[in-house]
């Protein structure tokens, strides 16, 4: 179905969201920028693609990157999977080097003092828990309590955090999480969100759980290695994942988060009417390939 | 610590959530009735219990409750794990005969028309983004608009429903599922909701995600049996697992939602201030071994 035959049938019935995506234009898609996008290969030909929340944790996601280039994460593992929680690597024993003058720790970035200058923000409609108002900035969930203010990103599944201890400016950029379960809203502002994973959750979150403290496991015998982590800029060109993120500032978002909201479905008895932050999360896809 | 010291000391400091439900009188607990918790059994001793609700869904939970003690479920399977979604088991195929003069399905239960007669509602202080207030009913996590109208179960992670078609009134006691990511709230009132899984989540959480639409396993041989599932009732007592819910009735949930509310411990930055529903489901437990 045609762009305009699409628009057309609006008036007539409202679409369903695999409807707004399959007419959604090619400049409604963004790529992830490679230098700043994480490809984390586990053993089996798993891999998860994480882009990195540059705008909005700055110097972790700066150290992050440099740290995948180098190779730096290769051979580490994930060391700690806690049902409905976190899924959590890398150095978790602290016992690699760090690279000639780098830190093991940043400094919080637990949010920002006002919106980044230039960035779009979509506002949801609907109430939120935790904060006044949420919403989409470029693609990232995000909450503030006055249009003026700070701004965070939240805690969704599928969001990647650097862990830390109880100090605040302890953000760890050697140990890594991804939210696997509900939404912990509650480590909002408390933890600096990194980025947030666009493909592979799956790998991170049907691992075996941790019976030790905290989800950790066991023995280190349990854990699942990282056999390399680098930057989609790292990869041959042929090599790379050729992901898109649906843009938030662009029409199609807006239309796919109608249909979300009003569930239109043959199924659905009751449409919903409303939306949540962590429900509202752009949706990716593998680059159609281009037509003969 | 004994309770007066508990007392004591919360004047001077708040109680963490762990401090909280240390000190929780044995009173304060629940024991799920036998009679109405199932017993689902996967290979390698992975067990999962799920207490039915049945009050909120009595058609559903009792034709269910019924083939479980039938042993109705053996030998089925797991056949679909939706990343980020749900968990689903039963008869997928079809192929299982049902008990003479027993239906494959139940007419919908969306919702109770008002609170049952004789419930206790613990109204949660936050805003909720799907309704206008949530709270606990006697354990079971619950959203309604209106003091006087209509009640519903809400699908938070853990939650059990009964899958359907189309159709609002095909409710299948054949096929079953939990939720293993996000809370897809989107669903309440779409869908019976039947139970919630007390223990052994992860079992259902970690297990690989189908490949194939909406998924399902590609291929049968990827299925996890459910070796029995049965009630607690028809376990000798000796087998039975010694759970216990703390009760939403009583003054250490209502302490230990505010623990999760505002958050003490060392670790937190900013404690919050707020609390979801399916972040205040009760805590449950093994019944702490009798002292000598």
């Amino acid at each position: 179905m045609g762009l305009a035959a699409g628009a057309a049938q609006a008036a007539a019935a409202p679409l369903t969201v695999a409807q707004v995506l399959a007419e959604a234009p090619a400049g409604d898609w963004r790529s992830p920028a490679p230098g700043q996008t994480l490809v984390m290969s586990l053993p089996d030909g798993r891999q998860v693609i994480i882009e990195l929340a540059t705008r909005f944790a700055p110097r972790h996601t700066a150290q992050i990157a440099q740290l995948a280039h180098a190779g730096w994460y290769d051979g580490l593992a994930i060391a700690r999977v806690n049902d409905n929680y976190v899924t959590q690597w890398g150095d978790a024993d602290a016992t690699r080097a760090m690279p000639e003058g780098q830190p093991r720790t940043q400094p919080a970035e637990f949010f920002l003092p006002a919106l980044p200058v230039g960035s779009h923000w979509f506002e949801l409609p609907d109430r939120d828990v935790f904060a006044r108002h949420t919403g989409l900035v470029d693609g990232w969930p995000v909450a503030r309590n006055a249009a003026a203010g700070p701004v965070w990103l939240a805690h969704c599944y599928g969001m990647v955090g650097a862990g830390r201890d109880n100090t605040a400016d302890s953000g760890s950029v050697t140990e890594l999480y991804a939210v696997i379960g509900h939404s912990p809203r509650q480590l909002d502002r408390n933890v600096t969100l990194v980025g947030r994973a666009l493909q592979g959750m799956e790998h991170l979150a049907a691992l075996p759980r941790g019976t030790a403290a905290m989800g950790f496991y066991a023995t280190p015998a349990e854990r699942t290695l990282l056999l390399t982590v680098r930057l989609l800029a790292d990869l041959p060109a042929e090599q790379r994942p050729d992901l898109q993120v649906l843009r938030t500032d662009s029409p199609s978002y807006a239309r796919w988060l109608a249909a979300k909201r009003n569930r239109h479905e043959d199924w659905f008895v009751e449409p919903g009417g409303h939306i949540d932050l962590c429900n509202a999360l752009p949706p990716v896809r593998q680059r159609p390939a281009a037509l003969p």
